[in-house]
């Protein structure tokens, strides 16, 4: 029997090419099978990012999530249906892994701050071997993207998702120097009442699409639309400068 | 008289050379002005991040801290002698740029999170072109240094430094779901002793050197030793999981 192959969760970074770091980079290209999440029927975020740079032998494998909004985050339906997900691609990254071969795992920003590839990681450890690639997280691309530092001197920094509570929000955004919140898609109207609540309002930016193509910096206030997903809110810390 | 050459803050990441991204990688490697900041009779991290990368034919321009801990935060002559520094700094960068010759800055992790670049940045914004290239941040390097994620579905991550108050650490840990904390050094004490007032010892890490040679990775309750300024503190998150 030839030897296990290693499953390498790749954090991409924000959205650009070259953002990728140069061991993600020598990964993603010389990869000949590449796993990657994405909702049925859409390309996905992470393999648009590689799009031109895989091999040309690639073997692509597509984890695409039986539900995303369909199902509310509090039914234990949406946890039972994404666990056996889960546990499917986990089996699917196991099976070729078992051949021999290498499977490189498509992570936006750093798998492991806020990404699906933990849920694979937690299920393969101990089963094959695995390595982590950190990568540029998207809320890094998004304060870049605002050209103004996030945090200096001794701000404290929060990181929020928009799916907590509004009370809680508002709680979290009054409570912090420097503000960083994401998965905010939907819950925009929500997250823009709690940081009026909290009086943010005109220090908070909203960046959309960091470090791409359609990249937009936007003051919160001036938002209108409804955001997509890989949206991030920032508020700059306003610390120490000598 | 020739065009103005551009200043690049480049995020080198935590600290391994192939953790650069492709972008810095390239400024690195092609950069004949190289900058960066250390302790006077130091190597300085930066500048030991890039050994070998460097063109044969480059000149170094080394900015060497007036001070780092002789002097107290809040005594005045702190940031008198600081601000005076960033501003001799900037004057060596800019007479170079005036030449036409670009000058990359190499900064530890991401320039625009708690990073010296940024007191050079605010100086130099509308005199010559900046850009700033995102890196890996340290704290990134850290949780992968661990090997488990550091953030799940909802949780809160609070980013805070040890020089803070010792009850505001309390405070700030007992608050959150997973917590950073940098700039430890000589507030290992004190960290120590709010984090267990905060009940959660058992659950920190202290992550020295991550993604370089002498990393390692030790709960808070073994570490007995002063640990350097570059150690990062970790609590995980432990959020939703399907």
């Amino acid at each position: 029997m030839s030897k296990t192959g290693t499953i390498y969760g790749v954090g991409l970074g924000p959205g650009a090419q070259d953002l990728l770091s140069v061991r993600a980079d020598r990964l993603v290209r010389g990869g000949r099978h590449i796993a990657y999440f994405r909702k049925a029927g859409r390309p996905g975020q992470a393999r648009r990012i590689v799009e031109g740079m895989l091999h040309a032998d690639v073997v692509e494998l597509a984890m695409e999530y039986p539900v995303t909004t369909e199902i509310a985050l509090t039914d234990p339906r949406y946890n039972e249906c994404l666990s056996a997900f889960y546990a499917e691609c986990t089996q699917r990254l196991l099976a070729v892994a078992e051949t021999g071969a290498d499977v490189v795992v498509l992570c936006e920003g750093d798998p492991f701050f806020y990404g699906s590839f933990m849920h694979l990681h937690s299920r393969l450890a101990g089963s094959v071997p695995v390595e982590v690639v950190p990568g540029i997280t998207g809320m890094a691309g998004a304060w870049n993207a605002t050209q103004v530092p996030i945090t200096w001197g001794d701000d404290v920094l929060t990181v929020a998702m928009a799916t907590l509570p509004e009370a809680e929000l508002v709680r979290r955004i009054r409570d912090t120097d420097a503000l960083v919140v994401m998965k905010i898609g939907r819950h925009l109207p929500k997250l823009r009442r709690a940081v009026e609540a909290a009086g943010r309002a005109e220090a908070a930016w909203l960046v959309e699409h960091a470090a791409m193509p359609g990249q937009r910096v936007t003051r919160l206030a001036e938002v209108d639309t409804v955001t997509p997903y890989f949206s991030i809110l920032l508020i700059h810390g306003q610390g120490r400068r000598p």
